[in-house]
């Protein structure tokens, strides 16, 4: 358990920094994971390969992490989270301005969280290790990203369509990624995002 | 170089028959290198899996790929032409409702060619060898894509907003088809489908 935490001195036991430490290092490993993952791959990524780039012993990793998959379905998990609470505090009043919501969204969709995402997909759909949990993942981001999206776009959910022009653009971000993967595809994509913006101006 | 053909008899070359199994061959090759890679992954496709696959030997597979490289982007480059020629078959004359056509072109993303693609894709994004031959690749079916959706939708690119509402559709079903991946989506990506169409006629 090195580099969780040193042994405490006898008679000074102060279980509140250990649990900061031990917090701190899951942080680094889950924030690891997910940068391994978009640069190397599902095949590149092994608990020992992000222990090592987050300067953490491999037997603190597997007592984090006992497997792969735990490993680096949390980091996603983890980074996904931490996207969306960022995104919320982009706008803590809503946002005017709904095409600096739509790049906002598709901005999710072209970083390295949805590279690691994508690969684990991918690799879930081979591995039916993964998939299982792969898939609940994913269904449980979608719905969140669907539910930020929703409230910053002030889409009226029960108004005929909105939802669907809600999924929809989200998909499209999601396909904007996917050619955002090989080649640096900016400046098609802000033409593409400012016409989509104009396009739900009117649907909403 | 067995497999590919019978060495002629003396004085009774006939070179049609025998270009005509050479084709044959690849075409089988190129087929099961899809299949290969949507099933498997990039992982798990080689060559001699692939020839083998195909009921091919491994020296008549090296004859007419000689590298994997090679042999999986031109499967993925393959099956792309001819599913636009087949999507362009499907409607010879243009098509009157619009919905049947985006309905054509989401299912573009949703077959096993988009699964091996989307493997060809990631696996270039980590791989140096591969990436630039599948950068070229992505670009040229792209295209290719485009021209299909303009022409099949009636689309007038002159319009100002209408290659961006094209391209936003393409990406969207792009999108779409990565939502498919690991569940079937088919339910609401029918509702999508439907809302988008209608957004799109108003902008075309």
């Amino acid at each position: 358990m090195a580099g969780v935490s040193a042994a405490p001195a006898p008679g000074t036991v102060d279980r509140r920094p250990k649990q900061d430490r031990s917090r701190a290092t899951r942080q680094r490993l889950l924030e690891a994971a997910v940068s391994c993952l978009a640069e190397h791959g599902w095949a590149g990524s092994t608990v020992a390969v992000v222990a090592e780039r987050a300067g953490v012993s491999r037997g603190a990793a597997q007592h984090h992490f006992p497997t792969r998959e735990d490993l680096f379905t949390a980091a996603v998990e983890y980074v996904a989270e931490e996207r969306s609470t960022a995104l919320r505090a982009l706008f803590p009043e809503g946002a005017e301005d709904r095409r600096v919501v739509v790049e906002a969204l598709v901005d999710l969709y072209t970083g390295p969280l949805f590279r690691a995402a994508l690969h684990l997909w991918v690799a879930a759909s081979n591995e039916d290790q993964l998939r299982p949990r792969v898939t609940e993942l994913e269904a449980k981001v979608g719905r969140e990203t669907h539910r930020i999206a929703v409230d910053l776009l002030r889409a009226d959910e029960s108004k005929a369509g909105v939802r669907e022009t809600v999924q929809g653009l989200l998909d499209m971000a999601r396909g904007l990624g996917l050619a955002n993967l090989l080649t640096d595809d900016r400046g098609r994509r802000e033409r593409v995002v400012a016409q989509w913006t104009h396009l739900l101006e009117g649907a909403l």
